[in-house]
């Protein structure tokens, strides 16, 4: 069976027209959801989610994303092929919402979806109208050379790049979970040029040990390790680093040797 | 492989006792969740979601809908078989929350389930006991004719039906989603009777200019159109309408020219 | 197609990442979410919440939850096979998570997973990196003894058995449902042993009537019932018990006649 994962903020039933559209055109389809809770309209928060999970998924897996602010404006539909130690289809707005994941799959094409590969879409639900569609055709097999013209200008939203200098390691926040880990997007083979496992580091003036995992210290105590995805995350045991520190998501941190 | 939909005021994991009974009545059904969190025990907000995602489904989807605040009570259990474009059947309480579902799809029959189709039911989980082994049946293709007796006093809900008079076009709010867009019960038809695109409206002393799409304003100002659902949409760009009105669901509103 | 159910307090794309690892292992599973809103690392509730369900599932179905504040630590993983009417599997921490749905299944073989049955693991998403694999091993007929080896030593969680003294019946809220509805573990039998249809006890100095389900008493007023699970639940009519009753999770009760 082929499978289609979705990622939206939609919440709500909108998810359920689009799998009815995915469903009519290819009914065998193994239809994923990632997650429909993104923030409303925070791009760079589905950006990441999307790139945590997309690579996990089986070889010809499409992805369609909606975190659409700028529905029915001039915002182009894309269509992207990324291949690494497998082929995976992302489908979504040029908003920058897909091109992380691509990345973290390999390289990748872009296609801007031509306009004829949809029937009139309404003009505030191309998650339904236009990326349901494309989605469903490319996991039937469809060529995406033939829904689409290849592109090179795609956008790609603006982040501030993990850095050393000195005694400090600075990223951005890109994430917070349910649990209040703060997840930075400042990955391992970074983190391990600054600090070893067992030194303690600073943020905002607090003492926070680099460990392996949550029940390394006490519980309600702060620290930093590596997440499940690869990347240095700030979190407390068994309580939530978000309500611990003043910090949200796109803030950037600095943290002190 | 037939599909089923669920959409109830669940949460939690209520919803997975239903799956559990449609599995193992018809193992190879795709369940589909359209919603489980319509607000407790809200019939029109639900009955608003269903027939805004019924109707895009494939032929013989069998759609098990829970709202039901008299549930175990005297209150009947129905199953209706819709048709238009595409046969659909609905499976819930008779309070008026498949109705608009059924209208939508096309012309209909209403069948009061009998209870000898099902084994002694729980009385406060009708979902489990009684909707989901009915709509199991349904999707594998037993007659609606032998599981229930045509009824034609179902509940329908009361409603303010949408109206011009003069210079003012007046509804109800039926629907607020998670981006805080509300939603009125005021059809495209009636809607184009009143304004056409580019004017500007007033409601509750504010303009609100009728547009296509969120975009055409500037962020965080209000607006008007047609949403996905070809229903007046209420809306800010890139805010809640919701949080800037001061309107509910079930509210009648009123929009001057 | 073989069922694998999800359970878990990770909301978020946590579970899709789960998700993705079985159907790259077991590419014709049928994956049913049974809830990922468990209140963060509260194991007592998600063990009530898997209990409930699990044994409406066919035959066959692996159970994989994941309440697990204990990751990375010294917490063994464990698989269980159940037998009563039907046979089905349980994977999850050795938190005592599973073991009340074991036992409802029927009687239980406990099994601790060796480590050599999963590559490398994250230490802080075992989740992905352990439960997901082993249980799509399960779901595809692979034995049991062979991921891991008996133990009998498993962690069971500590709870106030529910007891008849003279004229109270005390037993512990174990679940509070999306309604409101306060979940006890005082079952049935227990239940019918103290009190008969009709009647009407004591909490907290309110009458409550005992009866058969919410629409047998007045709009907003309190009630006892025994749930569509089996256990006495304490209940408002179209109203929220647990804001009714200053009464949390894991509290014990005294209900007096």
């Amino acid at each position: 069976m082929p499978i289609i994962t979705l990622l939206t903020d939609f919440r709500d039933f909108y998810p359920a027209a689009m799998k009815a559209v995915i469903l009519t055109i290819a009914p065998q389809t193994n239809i994923v959801d990632i997650t429909h809770g993104i923030p409303p309209q925070n791009i760079k928060w589905g950006a990441a989610a999307l790139s945590f999970t997309a690579p996990f998924f089986p070889d010809n897996t499409v992805h369609i994303a909606v975190v659409d602010p700028g529905v029915g404006s001039e915002r182009r539909s894309l269509a992207i092929r990324a291949t690494g130690e497998k082929t995976q289809y992302l489908v979504g707005p040029d908003n920058g919402l897909l091109i992380p994941a691509a990345k973290t799959i390999g390289s990748f094409e872009v296609f801007e979806i031509f306009s004829k590969s949809t029937e009139k879409p309404s003009l505030t639900f191309h998650g339904r109208d236009i990326f349901a569609p494309v989605g469903a055709k490319l996991s039937l097999g469809e060529n995406i050379h033939e829904m689409g013209k290849p592109v090179t200008d795609f956008i790609e939203l603006p982040t501030k790049a993990p850095a050393i200098k000195n005694n400090i390691l600075a990223g951005e926040i890109i994430f917070i979970d349910s649990f209040g880990n703060l997840i930075t997007n400042i990955p391992e083979e970074t983190v391990f040029k600054f600090v070893n496992y067992g030194e303690t580091l600073f943020l905002e003036g607090q003492p926070l040990p680099f460990v392996h995992t949550y029940a390394n210290v006490n519980s309600n105590e702060p620290l930093l390790l590596i997440g499940s995805h690869g990347f240095l995350e700030i979190s407390l045991n068994r309580a939530s680093a978000r309500d611990y520190f003043d910090i949200n998501t796109e803030d950037i941190i600095q943290i002190i040797k």
